[in-house]
């Protein structure tokens, strides 16, 4: 199988996606997959996680880094680039195997042939490089100029956003500073180039930019080249960051490119040893899942809890570079199956935006966290209350998106608590994992209200995720995410309780929480959530959903004036209809799918399918796991395979109006994921043991994957026929699994191969 | 002082405006002042109160019915109508002391002139009488075809309401009787004449229309003419209501015109004995405010407590007819002090709708009585869900006016308090009063949620009387009238149990209402009312409303792109503003004035005058009335008269799209008489004792009124200097008054002239 996701030929209108499609990262960094002679109107990118700036009245987002990379080559005074010039061949290709870049462009001048080959990659080792090895053959001798360096003219979608640029040269190095305008934030990128042969080199420099041009004699036939090392920081100290940069870079120059290819190959090898997923039987599906896969690798943060994964990864500064619920609701689950040290980084990463998550509630007139929707590094909320352009008037429409989607600490908590479940893992709960928890169980207490006449709380005036309708009482996916909220702040209550009695006494004390108890306690016990109807059994999206005029998509469809109006907000063709924007019941019932029966969870999916819009990249893997629970792998397929090849296709929107929305779909990504493990393979946890109930697509032979559990790594392989599941030789504990109804408990390096009774469609249904 | 209001010479755009501007109406029916011989297209039309249609899917709206006055009378084959044919002079009046209309007109042909005058006026004594005399006179020699009878072709805006057209002729009468098509009521209209002199006459008639076509030969210089009598009504029994019509007509060609309009007339005359307020100094005020009061006579319901006042009055179909909040707190007040059994049949229609309004709460979930925003004849609710067209899109736009504004079950309730405090009638509370007081209070506490962090009740999601900003929490004019009618459940409460003991248990027992007290008693004690910001002493209008943007109104209306665009709605300009459609809190100010103080009064009117839009007609006035009450009646003076002159200028807006939303607007109507008499004069009822706390625009040497109070009538005159109260000979009880500070009782034909403190700009304001 194919690790080399490749295009030849090269189309000038796909420059912006295959800067998503080929991009490189280290969760640190990520590097778009545009070509090196490319100047910001191409939208190169390098993007650095965690460092925001906000420019005057505009949105806050993240930083794009001076480009270290920028290299033109020179012929008779013509830049080589396919944009502009004559080539006989071009090919980008994408190794996510090792994460490694690779272009190889034959321009064509006159006579002369001019073979380009860079390979490039984001150190998985040293999370602040990035290297970049050129070379290049003439078909006749000639005078090739090569001007590399670094580009600080970046792209900004809300800038400029660094300013007080210095530029600096001196023992072979340049160097680049500048300071972002909110923070006063000090950016640094040092190059150092390593040549083949010898050149005359002079300095080009501009406000913006640092430059070397080199003038290379090539012979016929002969191949040149370099090697760039290049390395980016931030920090508080401007001496401090650029110091710290060079150091790097000359450290990296003696370490050499292939040592340093050698050890970030490693650490892939590992990623995959982890978390590969093979598919026999049929190569597409594997091929974009791995993809999917690798997607998720290059933005994990795999050192810094402070950061989580931005919904567009770090494939440049659309949607604010914010953390959504993306990543605890379709992120999370695959870093627990394979790397929980990351996992735990994503979930400390509300620990540590808990007080901005205080701010909001109490902004709100609330007690507790209110989790930002939008959150940066602060946990304020970047979230604005005019998010999107009427398209009949260019007026700004008010959204809820900021206000109303309480669910999101509730998917903060939910995460939290996830993370602790698969890993046993009590460090998160006493560093401040348990005070989000009790903190978000407070808000919901805050926000809730008491119904007299029904006896029951209810959650009145939120947004689920179904955003086309906003402004609903009593969301079913919302409410059981808020009994689930105040469930786990009591589970976590105890475990401190009995184990670490102090640290249980000191938070109570701390957040003043014993008055608390009993309300929750009272909350718990009342609070309504939608059940399903006798009947039909389905479950009422929100009070009074089933009155709103019960149209199909395609009348609804028909109804579209302007292809680019939004369906929601105000006067959206869909609020006054039962049309969805993406998965709401449905992923409730993937959440809790031992609290609902087989029988409501198609009644449900066959309810809301049609009826869902699919206007969210999260919605078509939520519709794939419910389908496979159900046993209908059939009906699952399609918007499996649909949510795993979305950046390969790049056929997700790009621009609204000149405004770009396009980048990476990370939740996407971590949906193929589940579709495939959770969803076909039929994984899941319950209670500490590990239940398959598999339902793979017909024409699939096998699937097999590694997972990990408490600490314990196994791994599982799913024919039709069987599952056999394998304990590796280092673990020391024993771990139930259960397959269909069949239970076994297998020993630290054992085998069992349990029979696959499969899920036959409609399987346990009644009627 | 002129009772006429008149307008020379035609214009063919105010047709329509006119139209209202001269209607006649006597309660049971309205007859716009438009002229004989228009037709459909120039929107004539004799509106019968109470009677509904409705057609297919369209709105359920008023009939109107036939037309009976059509005449037109021809020469030479030309149809005399200043529409087409050559006129010498032109004018139109309505004397508004006796309600007649006067039409003349000068037409001329060739060299021929010929002079038409009609009078017409709708019986105060039959109410299903229409009478007109029309005479002309030529001025040579000629043959003059009249063409007279009942035109059936009658204009609708969701019609056609009226199907299955009898026509009939005998005995001199003619006669056209149809169905409506939802009820199948029958409709029947007859006519006769007397004709001055012998005359020729044929029957012409098609399928809608029966007509007489009388052929005169006119000597130049001689007048001829003759009388219609025409009566209209409408039952169950096709036969029957025509017999009645029949013997109706018959009866009154008997009685002779000049009898039927002295008795019309003295009809009149009472009423203006009993209402007719004289303003010294100021005769645009005094006729503009006269005027007003003659349009709240030709619409109150005289005889039946089965229908109420529409928005629109009998004007036409405009607003589908409805019964809106306007009658309980614009029109009510003046119908209490000038003619209580009028006040009575108003608030007896929410007793005969009581159970649409049970069945509207039901319908959304809910106990008790939610009456309908837009009332008809059942009390359901006539109002859509989609009520304005979005001029950008021209898509049906959603709005929450039948759901949300709950307002409306308070405002029936307090009416029918208002009435029993004015008039000690406690009939109305032993007939149905009582039960809409209770099954109201019921429905609130069954709208509530408790707030348990808050300890207190709150009402969420509503709308208030500033319909731009739609599904607020805690508005707090809502709250307080939600306060107000729990408070007057009780009182009723206890009038019945101390003086009615078997009324009372009946009653507690019909509605199985006993759990319901103690509910109600919690929710009374603790129902959060907004109350005044201790700081600025402003009251927010609604939870949140300070946080939205604070922009001028002049700013806004430059944001407008269309000039029929809504301000309100999902995507409305004025809905993220502060600026709002009409008096909200200030409304509340007005109505419960005593129990917040003059700095909190004036603080409101200062911050919400400037933001309030006035795109209501039920705005000025009270804007109108809070001026004066804290003692400043030049500001109150110029929305005193804006109030009062609405119909007579016809400014209003009189079409949307193609659709006619004009009419006349009777809540603006009772709203000048409140402005003059409650504002200026500074009339006010509290517990039993009649308080004046005058304020007179500067100009006004005096304003005079008659008032009825507890069955007991008075005649007051309010100077600069004094405050003179004249107790009825006819009065049997003592009454006291309080003027200023000063406190007296009356006797019985009794005289007091209390000196006029005056109430100072500012008057017991601190700073």
């Amino acid at each position: 199988m194919s690790w080399i996701v490749e295009e030849i030929g090269f189309d000038p209108n796909r420059i912006t996606t295959n800067g998503n499609k080929f991009m490189l990262g280290n969760g640190a960094m990520g590097y778009r997959g545009t070509l090196e002679e490319f100047k910001k109107e191409q939208l190169p990118a390098c993007t650095l996680a965690g460092l925001y700036d906000k420019v005057g009245d505009q949105w806050r987002e993240p930083i794009n880094a001076p480009n270290g990379l920028f290299t033109q080559l020179i012929l008779n005074g013509e830049i080589l680039s396919p944009l502009t010039s004559r080539y006989d061949s071009h090919r980008v290709a994408l190794n996510i195997r090792d994460a490694t870049y690779h272009r190889d462009t034959a321009f064509v001048v006159g006579d002369n042939r001019i073979e380009v080959r860079t390979r490039r990659f984001l150190s998985m080792e040293h999370l602040d490089l990035i290297l970049m090895k050129v070379e290049f053959r003439c078909s006749q001798d000639c005078e090739i100029t090569v001007r590399t360096g670094i580009d600080g003219d970046v792209w900004d979608i809300n800038g400029p956003h660094l300013q007080e640029y210095e530029l600096s040269a001196g023992d072979g190095l340049i160097g680049l500073s500048c300071i972002t305008q909110e923070l006063k934030k000090s950016v640094s990128v040092a190059e150092g180039i390593t040549l083949v042969g010898a050149a005359e080199e002079v300095l080009i420099q501009d406000s913006l930019s640092m430059l070397r041009e080199i003038q290379i004699k090539c012979f016929a036939g002969e191949t040149y080249g370099f090697t760039k090392y290049v390395a980016v920081g931030f920090g508080d100290q401007r001496e401090q960051v650029s110091k710290t940069v060079q150091s790097r870079v000359r450290e990296a120059m003696r370490d050499r490119y292939e040592t340093l290819l050698h050890r970030h190959a490693l650490h892939w090898e590992r990623k995959w040893e982890l978390s590969d997923v093979e598919i026999e039987g049929d190569d597409d599906a594997q091929f974009a899942l791995r993809y999917s896969i690798y997607q998720l690798h290059i933005i994990a943060p795999t050192e810094s809890e402070k950061v989580s994964i931005p919904a567009r990864g770090l494939s440049g500064q659309v949607y604010k570079g914010a953390v959504f619920w993306d990543t605890e609701m379709f992120m999370l689950p695959f870093f627990l199956y394979s790397q929980p040290k990351i996992a735990r980084n994503l979930v400390m990463y509300r620990v540590h935006t808990l007080d901005g998550a205080r701010r909001k509630a109490a902004e709100y007139g609330y007690r507790g966290a209110y989790y930002a929707w939008e959150s940066q590094d602060t946990g304020d909320d970047a979230c604005t209350l005019f998010n999107i352009t009427d398209v009949f008037t260019n007026r700004p429409m008010r959204t809820y998106f900021r206000d109303k989607q309480v669910h999101i600490s509730a998917d903060a908590a939910y995460g939290i608590w996830q993370y602790y479940e698969f890993t046993g893992d009590d460090s998160v709960l006493l560093e401040g994992g348990a005070e989000v928890l009790l903190e978000c169980a407070r808000f919901f207490y805050s926000y809730s209200y008491y119904k007299e006449e029904k006896n029951r709380y209810e959650i009145l005036d939120v947004t689920g995720p179904d955003e086309y309708h906003e402004r609903v009482n009593n969301n079913a996916f919302t409410n059981e995410l808020v009994r689930t909220t105040l469930e786990i702040a009591f589970k976590a209550m105890a475990v401190l309780e009995s184990k670490y009695p102090e640290a249980y006494a000191s938070l109570m004390e701390k957040l003043d929480f014993s008055e608390d108890l009993g309300k929750l306690s009272s909350m718990l016990g009342q609070l309504y959530t939608p059940q399903p109807d006798p009947a039909t059994l389905v479950i009422e999206q929100f009070d009074g959903y089933s009155k709103l005029e019960d149209v199909d998509l395609r009348t609804l469809k028909s109804r579209i004036m302007d292809k680019n109006e939004y369906l929601g907000g105000g006067n959206g063709l869909a609020t006054t209809t039962q049309i969805l924007k993406q998965a709401d019941v449905v992923l409730m019932l993937h959440l809790f799918k031992n609290r609902f029966s087989q029988e409501v969870k198609k009644a449900n999916w066959e309810y809301y399918e049609p009826r869902t819009e699919h206007g969210s990249s999260l919605s078509s893997c939520v519709y794939a796991l419910v389908a496979a629970d159900i046993g209908n792998s059939d009906w699952a397929y399609p918007y499996f395979m649909r949510t795993a090849t979305i950046d390969l296709t790049g056929d997700s929107k790009q621009y609204v109006g000149t405004l770009y929305i396009g980048g990476t779909h990370p939740a996407a990504n971590g949906g193929a994921w589940m579709a495939a493990v959770l969803g076909f393979a039929g994984l899941h946890l319950r209670e500490g043991k590990v239940l398959f109930q598999p339902s793979l697509p017909e024409h699939w032979q096998s699937i097999a994957f590694p997972i990990q559990i408490r600490g314990q790594q196994f791994r599982v392989n799913v024919t039709a026929t069987e599952v056999v599941i394998l304990s590796d030789n280092r673990n020391k504990l024993q771990q139930t699994f259960q397959v269909g109804t069949e239970e076994r408990t297998i020993e630290p390096g054992g085998r069992s191969s349990f029979p696959n009774e499969g899920k036959r469609r409609g399987d346990g249904l009644a009627g």
